[in-house]
């Protein structure tokens, strides 16, 4: 007898969870997952962004959720192909919600599911006026009271903030708060940003000058504007800052530039924000229903604390300070740190004719730029992927469907061939000194970025330098102090400096809400970022999702946004959805809401 | 016996004359064409912008360029499908010459062929940096004399013009100057856009304030970066400059703002242009090898004499001085003119509160905007073409598939079609006074567009207060004089005016060359525009191509570019792959140069 077809095999288990979830028949859908099973919602079941692990969190979710999601529908998505093999089948579908409409991708093992990711793509009556259902833009016929697009807008502005109120203020104008709000726009829900520089882009400008992306063109569009087809693999700081400053006025974003928020304390019996900036010199109170801190991973700068800091007599900067390398040409450099902006600002410190040497504190983990990007990503978010055609949308989900808990099953392997790919680089590294790892369990560096967020260079060359001893290494040793003129490790090594430049990473986004709220409410939320995975800067317990990020928190009405391009556009969806229903009234019953195990 | 499949009938036909054109069997290809044919060419053959017509004109074409063009792997598009009905088939296909790649449409009639459209897509060697060719932004390794993307930049800016010499130089930066600078820059040909206005856009924010496009998004995308899903059908004008300025950074377009063109002259034997700039009060001299008059079909205004303008007391306005009605409150307005203009501003007019009379000089075609995107555009450029799978790029060329001498056969159907369906509308406009026309032939707006450029309104509302009287119509008599205080007819009717606005149109592009270079290049080259239909405002002989666009005129090294944002959008593909070609000193011998018959 013939093997059903992937297509068949996908529609018969879609047809009974469909079924099953229809009749509210809990163990009919339950059964369906094999034993070892994942089921990841972004905002459809749980309005929140969760992962169901194993029978008994899938039976808790649908008890808690079922009767209130009604969801329905369940099709396949005649337009994508499902595919299998040895066992496994993939593909994808489509459903509804009693109030929304999703998407979805479905994994099988031996016809029982295995992964399940249901997203929430539009709200019932509140689709985004795109495609057919884009604005006129002239309004044909005739009416004395017309105003024109731009006088509308320059209302807009003119009102916003003063004779209106936002019902969202973002806090952090880089590309998470501009893609959010964005989005926030389309589906109607007004929306200041709140931005401390002048100018969008600012954000990116403002780093030091070699700076380019370090993630390549195809992972990093916006929403609703592509990047071209001529745009830069890396696009280098200043492009990417002209291209979001270009964004934000097309998508006529109400942006504050030049605003710094002075404060924000949310009053629980009005459930409304009170939010203090400072705006051109004048302050100015906004009453927002919803505060979303977008004010980066990269946001709040940690410098350590040493002796001697204050006796020091060079400049000390940290890596988002550092101006690069113009004015240090001749001069004695010392930069803590061996991570990405360590590496980058050594390479571009010793362009400039400066002496230069790096403080390896702990090991870091490296991979070149061209084999990370092949191995890598090169399925998903490539030239090759788009001329197999892997759309964006479709990439995005993919990567998503993929459980937190196993995901680093799936990368150990990529790694490890990658190690083998350059292995004589790595050991041009060892022998200069450097002290290298591939992450906790060999998982690297994308693991790595989700689990602390750091520890990690993608080379583009300042290994050579490091290799051949142009950036001069000092490795395995801590900072004991510094003195007038130097720094000194603790093995008594003494680096005489006219600048140290602290590369050494960025607090806890709830730092922010400390800084802006009050420590209370940023005690009350937690840590932000991270697994819960057990490795190092990442202490469990197992949480299964990034800590805090777009999905809400401890603190009614407080939201985090941020992460890289692809973080900014992809979740950016769910936490305006998430948004938008609340300000429509819409029933937003949360499952699972995130414990606090941690303060920071 | 079965019948051949549609890509089969290609696929013999393309063979046949990929062999015949490889072996220089001149007869062999044009026995291939049938007797009613037309071969289309955009610069691969013809170095031109040429339709040959029947077999002695595609004959005279391959002897004079077969040798020189060397075509070659003729070779139908395996992604498209071909189609047939009626004995009528068409498919695509690729081809190449000695120097480019090329792309076709075709079609056949029994077997031979009808049209023919061969294009060039690109020069080899030459190609554009995109998708896998796209710059890697990042500079991988290590250089002490590395230079950033923004210093880089910043350096062409500000040598370019000073130390280095652009090779083109555009006058003009509205959509036609910016999309053909941002075609140029792709192809490595250094170019300065000059534009008297403040900033990009501003052709567009300082015209009338209810202008919005006339042409729906799906026509009007620039190239490289298209409209967004959520942009507006009928972009307002503010948006629309927005959008260019933003266009014009990101694609890094040496723009010179608020800098007029004083002079050009041509060196013929230095084989140069000397073209003489004021840039912020400032005189620089610039010596590009190309010339682009890109000063807009909406360039020059037209503004008939008539006695007694010195002794009106009121204001008087061209149309694209008109800065809309909030002056004009209460005021008694008389707009000349019954085209888009004049129906636009007498709306917004009467809108505002004026009093305002529209004086019909003579016969104007109407649509109505919605009917017109349906029956006119909405097969090539609509959602529902998106829908079905119809690209930009396919669009265009479908679009100029159609030869001109029979375009018209195709049109006229289509505004029968327009006419039944709004045949109320038009009884009322008729009855109100008004004086319709559907063109010299029936073949309605766009051969309008094409023969003269002029002589149409598409109806967005106006159109009802001309019949509801709100609008005053004065209709059938020319203007004979002004007095201190009043526009007087020929037949003797007196209107009270404290303002006038002459909607009457704009003259011919070489205008523009008469006041930059000399009346004896404007008129050496003479009329720009129109197909020599022998209709009026479009006298013959027939020319079969837009007079003078995107092609070589009798001045070396003069081009004229513009028209809408379609037409800038695809002939900036030609005119640019001819300047790159003229860059390179690869060979391009152009056949059937255009003659001049016409000063103006």
């Amino acid at each position: 007898m013939l093997e059903d077809s992937p297509m068949t095999k996908i529609d018969t288990v879609l047809a009974k969870l469909g079924t099953a979830l229809e009749k509210g028949d809990i163990d009919a859908a339950v059964n369906l997952f094999q034993g070892d099973c994942y089921w990841r919602d972004l905002v459809a079941f749980t309005w929140n962004i969760k992962t169901m692990e194993g029978h008994d969190q899938i039976r808790d979710m649908l008890t808690n959720q079922l009767a209130k999601i009604k969801p329905a529908q369940f099709r396949q998505d005649q337009k994508e192909v499902a595919s299998g093999d040895d066992g496994m089948t993939d593909g994808w579908f489509e459903f509804e919600t009693e109030v929304g409409r999703g998407y979805g991708h479905i994994r099988l093992k031996n016809g029982l599911i295995w992964t399940l990711l249901t997203t929430m793509t539009e709200l019932k009556g509140h689709e985004e006026p795109k495609g057919s259902m884009r604005p006129m833009g002239v309004m044909h016929g005739h009416d004395p009271n017309r105003k024109t697009w731009r006088e509308r807008r320059e209302q807009e502005a003119a009102e916003l903030g003063h004779k209106t109120q936002p019902y969202v203020v973002i806090i952090g104008g880089g590309q998470g708060g501009i893609a959010l709000a964005a989005r926030l726009r389309q589906l109607d829900v007004p929306t200041i940003i709140v931005e401390k520089n002048e100018r969008p882009g600012d954000s990116w400008r403002k780093r030091y000058k070699s700076l380019c992306l370090h993630d390549p063109v195809w992972y990093d569009h916006l929403p609703y504007i592509p990047f071209p087809e001529n745009w830069p693999v890396f696009a280098p700081k200043d492009k990417i800052g002209d291209w979001l400053e270009m964004y934000t006025k097309v998508m006529e974003l109400n942006y504050w530039s030049s605003t710094t928020c002075k404060s924000a304390s949310y009053d629980e019996k009005a459930r409304e924000w009170t939010v203090v900036v400072e705006r051109d010199g004048k302050e100015i109170v906004l009453k927002p229903k919803q505060l979303v801190l977008a004010t980066g991973m990269s946001g709040k700068a940690n410098i350590p604390k040493f002796e001697g800091q204050d006796v020091f007599k060079g400049e000390q900067q940290h890596s988002s300070q550092h101006p690069g390398p113009d004015a240090y040409r001749g001069k004695k450099v010392v930069v803590i740190g061996s991570n990405n902006s360590a590496h980058d600002i050594c390479a571009a410190l010793w362009e400039g004719g400066a002496d230069v040497t790096m403080v390896q504190r702990s090991s870091t983990h490296i991979v070149r730029s061209d084999t990370l990007m092949d191995i890598g990503l090169g399925d998903l978010y490539s030239e090759r992927a788009v001329a197999s055609g892997m759309t964006t949308r479709k990439a995005d989900l993919i990567f998503a469907s993929l459980p937190y808990r196993i995901l680093h099953e799936f990368q150990i392997p990529l790694y490890e061939k990658m190690r083998e790919r350059d292995a004589k680089f790595y050991a041009d590294l060892e022998k200069a000194g450097f002290m290298l790892d591939w992450g906790a369990d060999g998982s690297g560096l994308f693991m790595k970025y989700l689990r602390r967020g750091s520890g990690y260079y993608i080379d583009v060359g300042a290994c050579d330098l490091v290799i051949d001893g142009s950036i001069k290494l000092k490795s395995g040793s801590d900072v004991s102090h510094l003195t007038e003129n130097a720094v000194v490790l603790k093995d008594g090594t003494e680096l005489p400096a006219d600048l140290v430049v602290y590369a050494t990473g960025y607090g806890s986004m709830n730092g922010w809400a400390a800084d802006l709220i009050s420590k209370e409410v940023a005690d009350k939320v937690g840590k932000c970022w991270g697994l819960g995975s057990a490795t190092p800067k990442d202490p469990g317990p197992w949480e299964g999702e990034q800590r805090n990020m777009w999905k809400p928190t401890q603190q009614e009405a407080l939201w985090f946004h941020g992460g890289n391009l692809h973080q900014s556009r992809h979740y950016s969806q769910y936490l305006s959805l998430q948004l938008k229903a609340r300000k429509e009234g819409i029933p937003t019953p949360v499952h699972g809401l995130q414990e606090r195990h941690h303060l920071s």
